[in-house]
């Protein structure tokens, strides 16, 4: 099975490793960084590199496009015509309803399209800081549409698999970016907010223990990809900061009147909820 | 060196398997709880637990009070009669401001206590929970007052860096307040805050990332212990909850109007602000 990867940054660079790490051997990379493209060959874990798209995609049974959401479009409308009869492409997008329609208008009948979503990331960008083990444990979401065929699933849900995830769940695109508006954007929304909240009066390194680096590291933020990530999320994002300022102000307000009750009261369901979380 | 610790939950287990570690083989427990006296002995961490304090601590040299905020200034209260002459006592209390002034009140004039706050905690409480790990390569935070002399800062200082400890800092305790209700209290409101806002419509669990893994670990909350901590330090926490949500508002604000610039800037801020805080 020969594998092409689009987009060789963090996440696109972490796949060839895993691949590679699970045996996979014929992995081919397109990205527009000639760097990027001499130093995934150097790592080993591509055979050859391309500056664009073309003729080497009419070799690739599997397209595992790892761009960001306004270029993946562009791909596919430029390359459609280079597609392998019967393949299978994927993409690791952190949003889904805005693109799968535009996307498999551009797919040509032979092709198939699983839109997918490794729920694992890094702060840092670009393939020096791929690696073969985030994908590890995680969670992988396919968000099926009505063209998507079970065959073509399954076998991207293997592949999900051997490369280390722990679960595969299937969800509808529309449901997938309610879901991912909190359980990923809101959190990075939070912690940039907290971060940038800090005064500066102090050297606060000095003063932070592990609940402030765990709530600040996702601060580190590949900007242009996030902002493409929110916004194409708006309606759904808005909502969940609306329902989090909901709760930071029952606690301000029990805080204000010292009202010990309500606060424990609120501990005692965050706790429980976080010890359910992944029974 | 004789030591005492008082109270055996996770941080005073925590003190005690770490000065174990560290080579020190007189430490002594005192705690209400039998089982955890029991526990901490058969750990072969203190050589006797009490069940209140009285006689033993006429023999101990160090006392680490690991009690919350409002039992500290009773023990003290209770046990100043105890202590022996010339002794060191510390605590590992999260606010400063509102205890510092009612225990120097307590104390008798041969004995000294040095303010303490190890930057160090756990989700879970009790001393099964406790690991002489939590502290290396942490924050220590000394709180001097007038009364606090050099050569008893010098010695908890070497305790600290002893048990693992990576840097000691001096502060004010109206400055630790201040700074601790950002770097600490602050990310514990918005961990409980973020999980309390799922509104369970789905199996969340099947659909997070290490980034809500490790924005929802510490809503995991000892809930008597942090009301205290919130409701001892409320002006500050308020304070910085107020800075928060001016920060959230303008990410608000932006996705609301598409304006990706500003977005940008944020992010380049928040992400030049993680990259230098602990350098």
């Amino acid at each position: 099975m020969k594998i092409c990867i689009v987009g060789l940054g963090v996440i696109g660079g972490s796949y060839a490793l895993a691949l590679k790490e699970a045996g996979y051997k014929e992995v081919y990379g397109i990205d527009n960084d000639t760097e990027t493209l001499k130093t995934a060959k150097e790592m080993g874990i591509i055979i050859e590199g391309f500056t664009s798209g073309g003729e080497i995609l009419n070799e690739c049974d599997v397209v595992i496009l790892s761009l960001y959401p306004n270029s993946i479009i562009n791909f596919i409308r430029d390359n459609e015509k280079y597609l392998k009869h019967g393949a299978v492409l994927t993409d690791a997008t952190g949003i889904k309803e805005s693109i799968v329609d535009k996307i498999e208008k551009c797919l040509r009948d032979d092709v198939e399209f699983v839109f997918g979503h490794p729920m694992a990331g890094r702060e840092k960008k670009g393939i020096l800081f791929a690696s073969g083990e985030v994908f590890k444990g995680a969670n992988y979401i396919i968000t099926p549409t009505e063209r998507t065929s079970e065959q073509a699933m399954s076998m991207i849900e293997k592949l999900a698999y051997s490369i280390g995830f722990r679960r595969v769940t299937r969800i509808s695109p529309v449901e997938h970016d309610a879901l991912i508006a909190f359980t990923s954007q809101l959190p990075h929304v939070l912690a940039v907010a907290l971060i940038n909240s800090d005064d500066e009066k102090y050297d606060t390194g000095k003063f932070i223990g592990d609940s402030y680096r765990e709530l600040t590291r996702i601060s580190n933020i590949n900007g242009p990809l996030w902002t493409e990530l929110f916004l194409h999320n708006k309606k759904n994002l808005l909502h969940c900061i609306d329902n989090f300022e909901n709760q930071l102000d029952m606690l301000k307000k029990s805080i204000k009147e010292n009202d010990a009750e309500s606060l424990k009261d609120m501990f005692e369901k965050s706790s429980s909820r976080r010890e359910m979380l992944e029974l």
